[in-house]
């Protein structure tokens, strides 16, 4: 629960600054949901914790899972705090984009080609990640959105996928999603 | 400044992790030296914010940018807490450590022998980022430690090195520090 919990609050600080950068809407509601995924799994990781505490009658344990999970927790809110400015309608001043864009970790999107090597592979398959440092956090397909895609999903000619990494890794994705680099 | 903010904001979840992963006192103490730059920071955005709302008489964007730097800086508050846990002397159970490690963005460690192609270049040579999606976000060097070294830094044999990256990015990584993968 606790990887669950993890890995859901980085991809909604993730998916937060992408609704920001984009000033999307529907980005941000999903940082919302996933808010309420994030508060369910919290409070069965208190509730499974301390039920553990008292059975072992280990308190040490059942309080750092506690306070790891508390911070997870914390983290999530701030991705909503930051969804929220789309949400309350205030128009993300360029100051804002650019800052994202420009920092270490930044975010992009690319459209998927016809004859893009990505195309009608799975982003297991393709190992983005750790071939080119680009996670794909969002994909749009025909209007609709795929969020915190796995392993088993399929891109499709057409995509436009939203994706996190380097600064340096940017030029070599767009040109994988539009076909121009043809390696990984 | 957002940039900074950002960039150190982000230096410190990875670095509080890091600090429960090995159980260590000086890691999460400069995650608590940070959130001193982080405070400064802050501050200074803010007044920056309003002196030019005031300038320019555009209330949005200073909102939209304290709205930011103020969520920025409850990330980073997640971070100390998340070190606190390492600092308080509560032995982080193996639980936290197998979580961390095996959730989407995992954090590893490696130690440069002399033969490794990483030996005696500097970060922004190598671009393990975008060729491996493995960042270094820390290195022990001869007892002390290097916090978020930035492309001029340069890898020597012996340092041993802090990365966070994808779960597949790791073995590689690992074996290029050891020397047995010759090719980044």
């Amino acid at each position: 629960m606790l990887i669950e919990m993890k890995n859901i609050s980085e991809l909604m600080i993730d998916l937060a600054y992408s609704s920001l950068i984009y000033n999307n809407r529907e980005i941000a509601e999903e940082v919302k949901y996933l808010e309420e995924k994030i508060d369910e799994t919290y409070y069965r990781i208190q509730e499974e914790a301390i039920r553990q505490a008292v059975e072992e009658g280990n308190v040490s344990k059942a309080l750092v899972i506690i306070r790891l999970a508390t911070s997870i927790e914390a983290i999530s809110d701030s991705a909503v705090q930051i969804a929220d400015v789309v949400l309350r309608d205030i128009e993300p001043h360029p100051v804002i984009k650019e800052s994202i864009k420009e920092s270490d970790v930044t975010i992009t999107l690319g459209k998927v080609s016809e004859r893009s090597v990505l195309a009608n592979k799975t982003l297991g398959e393709l190992n983005l990640a750790s071939e080119t440092g680009m996670w794909v956090i969002a994909i749009k397909r025909k209007g609709r959105w795929i969020f915190g895609p796995t392993e088993n999903t399929v891109v499709l000619p057409g995509d436009i996928l939203i994706a996190k990494g380097p600064l340096e890794g940017v030029k070599h994705f767009k040109n994988l999603c539009s076909g121009r680099d043809r390696t990984i």
